[in-house]
Order: C-alpha cells, then sequence, then structure tokens
C-alpha cells in the first residue's frame, strides 16, 4: 500500500509521501516514492506514485533514460526540455502507457495488479506551480482551487481531516499540519502506509528555497503533533453535549464532573 | 454504498445504520438498513447489511419466512426459536449462503456484485449482549473487547475516529456521540452514506429500556455536533505550533496573533 497527497494552495505546493511497501503482510520494505524527476535553473518537476512498484520504478527510470523520439533524428524526449507542467505530464501518461504495454498484460495474466498513479507537481519557466494527478491508462487530471488537493494510494482514512480543513488561503506550515494529520490518520488504520515520510514544499513565492524533507519514524515534532491531536480529539468528544435523547444511558456522572471542573 | 457500524461496550451494544442505496450516482434511494429479526420477553435481534439490496432484503425475508427444517416434520428454523446468538449467527450466515446460491451466479454472470454483509447484534435468554459481522460467504466473526466495534460497507472515512477514541468503558452517551462523528465523516466524503441514521442501544443494564431512533438530515443534535465537531478540529489544527522547519514559509503573523490573543 501506498499513500500520498499533494496539495496545491495560493502559497505553494506540498507533495508528501510514505514509504511503505508491501506484498502481502508477510513482506513489507521501505523504498522512495517522492522522485525529482527535473532540476535546473528553469525547472523543478517531483513525482510521488502509488502501485505496483516494479511498474512505477520503470516508469520513472524510462523518464529518467527518455522516451523515443517521435522522428528517429531526434534526441530522446526528457523532462528536462518540455516547455510546461502540462508538456510533463503528457510525457508521463506516455511512459506510463509503454511500460503498460511492456509488462502490464504478463501481469495481468497472473492476477497481479499491474496499475500505477502519479502525482506529478512542480514548475517549468515562469509557470506557478502545479500539480497533476496521472492515472493508470496515462489520462490526468489537473488541481483545481475548488479541490486544492490530490490522493493516490490508501486516500480514505486521511481524507476527512483534508475535506474539514483544507482551504486554498492557508499559509504553507498550516496545509503541512493538516498534510501530517491526515498522514496520521493513514498509518493509524492502514499497516500498509508507514514513516518514513518523504515532502516537498515549493512555495509560489520565489525568493523562498525549496524545502526537502524526510520525516523518520522518530520525529519529535511528527510524535508531539500525533500526541497532541489524540489528546485534542479526545477533549473535543467530551466537550461536545451528550445526546438529549440518552439521559439515564450513563454518563451523567462524567456530565457533572465536567459541569462543576 | 452504506455504513453501518456495530459497538459492544462494557455498557452494551450500539448499532447504527444509514439508509442510503444507489445504484449509480443517478439512481438514489432510501431504504432501512436496520432490521428487527427477532423480539420477543426472551429476545432482541437486530441486523444492519450492506451490498446488493435485493440479497440483503431476500435474506431478511428468508429470515422471517423461516429456514427449510432439517426435518421435514418438524417447523421452519426461525430466529423467534434459536437458543444463543451464536446459534442465530449460524441461522443469518445459512439464510446468506441460501439466497446466494439462488441468485448470486445469475447476478454474477451479468456482472453484477452480490456480495452481502450483516451486523447482527442483540440478546437472547440470560445472555449479554453480542455483535457478530456475518460476510458474504455466511461465515461470521464475533467482536471482542480487543476491538470492541465492527464495520461494513464504506468503512473507512470513519474509521480514524473510532480507532483513536473507543473504549470499552465508555458510557453508552459518548459511544453514540463518537458513532455520529463516525457517520458525519463518512457523510462527508461518500455521497454514497447519508441520513436519516436508524439507530439500537442496547444497554447491560436490563432495567433500562431497548433505545431506537432514527436520524433524521435535520436532525438539531447531529448538526449542532457536526459544526462543534468542525470548529474544534479547526481549532485543534491552530493548536498544533507550526513545523519547526518551516520557520520563515509564511504563517507568522497568524501565529504572532494566536501569541498576542
Amino acid at each position: 500500500m501506498t499513500y500520498c497527497l499533494g496539495m496545491l494552495l495560493d502559497a505553494g505546493l506540498v507533495l508528501i509521501a510514505d514509504t511503505r511497501t508491501n506484498a502481502g503482510v508477510d513482506n513489507f520494505s521501505c523504498y522512495k516514492k517522492l522522485h525529482c524527476l527535473a532540476e535546473g535553473p528553469d525547472r523543478q518537476v517531483f513525482a510521488a506514485s502509488s502501485g505496483s512498484l516494479s511498474v512505477s520504478q520503470s516508469v520513472i527510470a524510462l523518464l529518467e533514460e527518455g522516451l523515443p523520439p517521435e522522428d528517429k533524428e531526434e534526441a530522446p524526449r526528457r523532462l528536462a526540455a518540455v516547455t510546461s507542467m502540462f508538456r510533463a505530464a503528457q510525457l508521463v501518461g506516455e511512459a506510463v502507457q509503454i511500460i503498460n504495454r511492456k509488462v502490464g498484460a504478463a501481469l495481468e495474466a497472473i492476477h497481479i495488479n499491474s496499475s500505477v498513479s502519479f502525482l506529478l507537481g512542480g514548475r517549468i519557466g515562469e509557470e506557478s506551480p502545479r500539480l497533476f494527478l496521472i492515472y493508470a491508462a496515462g489520462n490526468f487530471i489537473e488541481c483545481q482551487p475548488d479541490s486544492p488537493f490530490l490522493q493516490i494510494g490508501e486516500t480514505k482514512y486521511g481524507r476527512p481531516i483534508l475535506d474539514r480543513s483544507v482551504d486554498m488561503e492557508m499559509p504553507l506550515p498550516d496545509a503541512v499540519k493538516i498534510a501530517f494529520l491526515s498522514f496520521d490518520s493513514a498509518m493509524r488504520s492502514n499497516l500498509g502506509v508507514a514513516r518514513p515520510l518523504d515532502m516537498v514544499v515549493m512555495a509560489r513565492d520565489r525568493s523562498l528555497p525549496l524545502l526537502t524533507r524526510r520525516i523518520e519514524p522518530d520525529d519529535e515534532y511528527f510524535n508531539d503533533m500525533s500526541l497532541r491531536w489524540a489528546r485534542m480529539l479526545h477533549q473535543a468528544t467530551l466537550t461536545i453535549p451528550d445526546p438529549p435523547f440518552m439521559v439515564g444511558y450513563g454518563g451523567e456522572e462524567q456530565q457533572r464532573g465536567r459541569g462543576a471542573a
């Protein structure tokens, strides 16, 4: 399993991926799933992957080597040369389709799910940061302000906090906090999602440096946040009044205790 | 889609089901999925269903009519006559298998998922309340103190709050609150889960009456709880300190504002 989350806000782009892979519960490993695909003075392109590790690694490797040129005379097509994030998403989609043709059918034949998906985020040239979700067939969607985040992998456990809290106008530190809380939920409920987490934060403001960081299992900030969150959730449930139709079903002493406090 | 949740705590049993069914997004309906299967001076047996509505309705109808007797001379086998909740779970499982044999293959042939699952809760004779999850094949598991809740249907969105908060020793009103918060999360993130919710609360203490209730879409308590919860989550995220490695990435003014408040 995997969980990857991208947020595209007024303040910039946040992209986070966990590192757990597993083939059954008896075969866990740690693999980096957040990759830098292109970096230069005019571009910073990152991708987070979910799905078959063999397929996603092949897609990344093919993108590094370059896709076959459309005209034999030309050079292989690379992300280092595309002129926009839209073109980058097209190239990644095409790489997915090429690898699907090479190994997809063979994997399906032995009933192994070969599908992969990618979150592709970054900036090329004068563009603002952009974020895309590339599906298993190589088609893709772009993140838009009405739904300023995209998820792949084990998306559901970590979604309620996003649905309730993500806001286009939030500062990047708040966005990262909420992203961490979303990962905290996913990791608690699914053993297939786990730290280390890899993250990249790209502020829209070009004067701020690109932030990349790995959050280890013993990360103090993350652990403190998780503890505080659990405590606050517990406190919040106590603060909500009991259902009025449940008077007499217990909890009254506790209620009185709270009233007296 | 559907979401049903059962909790079996020291204080008693809580069973809640939503009422939304859909065949595609263009065909929504409201059907009761929490059924009273047996009620009498010595028994109260309830089931919540998830999956193919035609199959689950047939299972319930078959249980009402009674399953074929093992000996032709005998009366049909009914939940009104079984001697324990374990026997009740066996009978429901057998009903699932019978209906599967009648229509399962026909549905699979036209690529319609015919699987159903049930949460079966209640009490028979001198037993304490018990809770079972009956799978699509008719096999089942019983809820145990180490994991004092069971879910069927769209289980993931509403799970983090349960993993963090459900506690064997909590009073029934707190359990119902947490169950409602779990439904609130599922309903926000999946249109296939919606009010009205049907609920039944069976206190272990036999002096307390069985509580059954429908929570309508305009239920004041539920709406107030949902609002308070959203507000408290927002407040909680603000209270958690910003990640130390994100100093300079915005949000400082907000931080100062909080400090001054």
